[in-house]
């Protein structure tokens, strides 16, 4: 089985070294939390994810949900880990303390995915819609909906879920079915059935809030006559408990390749009772409220999910003797450790990883920023900027995440390929991320064509990071560095104006460059991400050599070992989709 | 339920148009071996891998192998198929006729075995084995061992497996344990315990025929105090026939990601009465007589998967309609298909599988030559290229292979990630092959000190691939890709002259870029394979448009899009070992 240990030295490093940044400090209810009380939130929540949640992956793997006369049983003991989840409050660190949430900013809470991600990505499936339900209700419903629905959801007692896809269509929602009647109460009856609904039904709270898209009949077509409706599995008393079923029911939940302790389910609404969320015919930004910020997430699943395989295979490679390294001083064999070849596949993780949680935690102010700020102007530049970053995030972290578990596997050799390791479940957990919440070349696409082309956000990114390095000219250690920097974001911009040319008379180029330049983009942000690091690091390697040294020492091989992936991306991209249009797949 | 189709035009085009070779010409024994002949033999093969063993990929993978009082018991079906398997004469395909073989070139069996790991790797590992052993007996054995096990092996009634692993050693082969005993009749008694022993124990066949290394006490210390035995399950009475069981048993079976259908066993060798192989102590190098051949096929099974995978995502994009392409013409949703980036995921798959396709069916000639041409300096120089390609083939094609199983479940999103579609089995499968004979990383250590570093073999390679160059000059139309090859070979020279300097004083440096060194190379070899079928197809366009058109626009794809990456890998490598020798790991 794998072990875990919350990176909390390396989550502390970032609050208080990282998070000094002029509009988050503006941010009046933010000024208090400071680092001692993160530390002591991130200790307790640690613990409760090393010991309690983390032995849940194993388990959910090995018995999964099960699905007998349209009920579904969550694996054992997540329910009895659930309830001290809930009683430990944990469901409502970031959520607005009127309905009884405790106020946290985006930079701690995404701390607390992340570890959350690292011990059971299954347990957690759970509650993470929860989440986004409650963004969505408090952005876009009114005030009884709110009082009735969020307490519940903060507290962890009722769960939500969000309710998009159908057989016919998943990443296409204009060709959504499922119809919704006005009825003469204002509410709704809806009618249609869903799939890969992620805790679509469970055991683990008193009733299930579905965010459901449907249609109003007369409605437009496709994607603007969609509209968000709240479900809930039982309908709600006027005393605001648990009353009669609704016309929800489970058909079936999927056997899948990995999550195997997080149902997911084929849900059918049978005139279930549903109320309007938002406007009609407007549901599809209302939902994106919630996706957005899943999607954040999502690739915080996939940081979290490396970040275990990391520390497991340096465990195993201390551990595991087997031949000499070109150093062996003793002629007895060495620790596999040793080997140049195996740290190297060590390094791979270990700078992609902390460069990727830097990252997440400056993309975290930044969402702090876009909800929180007074300025309204400040306020939309922030959400500028998340929202060029979020298909980054989502899709570049997962990926990274696979590619992180699977050196993790070659580490542990044939033991990595039997179940008993759990390093394997980790790669099959982790291969939902790049599918889910808008596979990652819809996040290429949405990426290139409405965030860089159609609006014009990436020169805003280029400039903070060309501040960045200009800022820092007269830093002699930290030369080799931005001048790589430097050379990549070239890159970037001559990739961004070879878009925006394409873009005119050649679609089909652009279409089949997008994967490309989201790789590209992530890869640069993780340099921006390092070269700050590198920045603090420098600065206080004498307060903590070990600590801080070994910081610089990983943004080197970072930049001299991984940035070299950005011109192969570059150069396949600008070499045109004149081939692949013409392929005919005989 | 993935299908299969064999892809028997791709294979006789290969056979029919790139097997001019004059070397190859020269081997009296397949002059017979024409192209009618291996149609046929291609076209029942499929036949028998479409209809009766691609089923039992499924089954194996829903109803594993079961350990049970000491027994192994075959997935439902797998004794049904072995049956027709061996009674159809596939296990004899390309032995010897002395011992009741078929005598095939490899250059037809290789196409076998793709279509086998197509079908099912579970499956085929039951017989595989057998090959390998075959081989080794061949060419280690006395005549009185020959006599008495090849040809039940060869008729597929007896099985072999190959007994390296153990606990504690695993790449590491001199600190092996297990021992043997000579005893008074010339035979070994051998005890000890191996691990990861694929068909180590099942009901399929009458006998199982074990070669385990082995230690004879006062033997050297280390890998040079190794000796190879046969180990059979049933000791074999005078008349040929199964007698008495020996001291082998079987103490568990693997829980695994992947192959379920086939056995991964634990064996307990208990004073078990073996047989020497070869000399004493020289039994690593009998060994490799085995392991190298089947390097060689697990490449091939990467290559057998892959296929599979395009075949299914390229349907299911024909079928999957979802949003409207660039170039929508009647603003009804399109097929996948008609998405560039779906495009593009296909295009990577099919450039990368019919090079190498093209390259193994090259490799299977340079076998055969090695192994049958009457001059004995020629079948030296093929012995070489076999060697150097080896790795390449086993590491460079299990990596594709994961790379194309993880684009096709990306294509079939969230449909990907359930067990119905069988797609996800693929990825699980395929994840074995850059682990077992030898972890990919191995196989490029063994590359760039063995045989480039210390043999000097590169040189003849990059010969070859300029000679191919240079003789068609030229030719206008492949200007464009002789060109990139020119410059991707000049990488490849500055690279193993950077080797050459760093090995030195530098090992650190070598030992770090050897993975890199040896992606370099197998996308060079890819190029070089290109190269000649665009050749062919430039010239045969007006007999079949619709193939060569399609040949050559690949080829196309595959320089501009694939072969980018060879810098990246370059750059990557050549910036050193200081960041990751330096690294602590705290």
């Amino acid at each position: 089985m794998t072990t875990y240990n919350a990176p909390v030295e390396e989550m502390m490093f970032l609050f208080d070294h990282l998070k000094d940044n002029k509009n988050y400090n503006e941010i009046e209810k933010f000024k208090e939390i400071n680092s001692e009380l993160v530390k002591d939130i991130l200790i307790q929540a640690a613990k409760l994810n090393q010991e309690v949640i983390h032995p849940l992956a194993k388990i959910g793997d090995e018995k999964p949900c099960i699905y007998e006369n349209g009920i579904v049983r969550s694996p054992p003991g997540y329910k009895e880990a659930y309830k001290k989840f809930i009683n430990e409050g944990w469901t409502s660190l970031s959520c607005d303390p009127k309905y009884g949430g405790q106020g946290m900013p985006k930079t701690v809470s995404t701390f607390f995915e992340e570890m959350l991600s690292s011990a059971s990505l299954s347990f957690k499936l759970y509650s993470e819609l929860s989440i986004g339900a409650y963004n969505c209700i408090l952005q876009h419903a009114d005030e009884k909906i709110k009082t009735t629905f969020l307490p519940k959801i903060v507290e962890g007692k009722w769960s939500g879920t969000m309710c998009l896809t159908e057989s016919q269509c998943g990443t296409d929602l204009g060709l959504i079915k499922t119809k919704a009647l006005k009825q003469k109460d204002g509410s709704f009856s809806l009618s249609g059935q869903k799939i890969f609904i992620t805790s679509g039904d469970h055991d683990l709270t008193e009733n299930i809030i579905h965010l459901v898209l449907a249609k109003i009949p007369g409605s437009p077509e496709g994607t603007k006559g969609i509209s968000l409706f709240l479900v809930p599995k039982f309908n709600v008393n006027d005393d605001g408990e648990v009353g009669t079923r609704n016309g929800v029911s489970t058909l079936s939940i999927e056997t899948k390749m990995g999550i195997k302790g997080s149902p997911t389910c084929v849900l059918n609404f049978d005139n279930a009772k549903g109320f309007l969320i938002g406007k009609e015919n407007k549901g599809l930004s209302s939902m994106f409220t919630m996706m957005n910020l899943e999607r954040i997430i999502v690739g915080i699943q996939g940081l979290g999910i490396a970040e275990t395989a990391f520390q497991n295979s340096v465990a195993y490679a201390k551990e595991r003797k087997q031949g000499k390294s070109n150093n062996n001083a003793d002629n007895k064999t060495d620790a596999i450790l040793k080997h140049a070849d195996i740290r190297r596949s060590l390094m791979n993780m270990k700078s992609i990883i902390e460069g990727q949680r830097s990252l997440a935690f400056w993309l975290s102010q930044q969402v702090d920023v876009s909800l929180n700020h007074p300025n309204k102007e400040i306020k939309k530049e922030a959400e500028e900027i998340v929202s060029l970053m979020t298909p980054v995030i989502k899709s570049f972290f997962s990926d990274s995440g696979m590619e992180i578990t699977n050196e993790a596997i070659q580490v542990f050799g044939g033991y990595g390929y039997t179940k008993d390791q759990g390093i394997e479940q980790l790669y099959r957990d982790n291969r939902i991320t790049p599918i889910y919440e808008g596979t990652n070349s819809v996040q290429a696409i949405d990426l290139v064509f409405r965030k860089v082309l159609n609006n014009k956000i990436l020169n805003k990114f280029i400039k903070i990071i060309n501040n960045e390095i200009d800022n820092n000219q007269s830093n002699n250690d930290l030369k080799n560095f931005s001048n790589i920097l430097k050379k990549n974001v070239k890159t970037l911009t001559d990739f961004s104006n070879w878009l925006e040319e394409k873009n005119k008379n050649k679609k089909d180029d652009v279409s089949s460059a997008c994967n490309d330049f989201l790789k590209v983009l992530g890869y640069i942000s993780l340099g921006f991400a390092w070269f700050k690091m590198t920045k603090v690091s420098l600065k206080k390697t004498n307060e903590n050599k070990n600590f801080y040294e070994e910081k610089i020492n990983t943004a080197k091989y970072y930049f001299e070992k991984i940035s070299p992936r950005i011109e192969s991306h570059y150069n396949s991209a600008i070499s045109g989709s004149e081939s692949l249009m013409k392929a005919k797949f005989n």
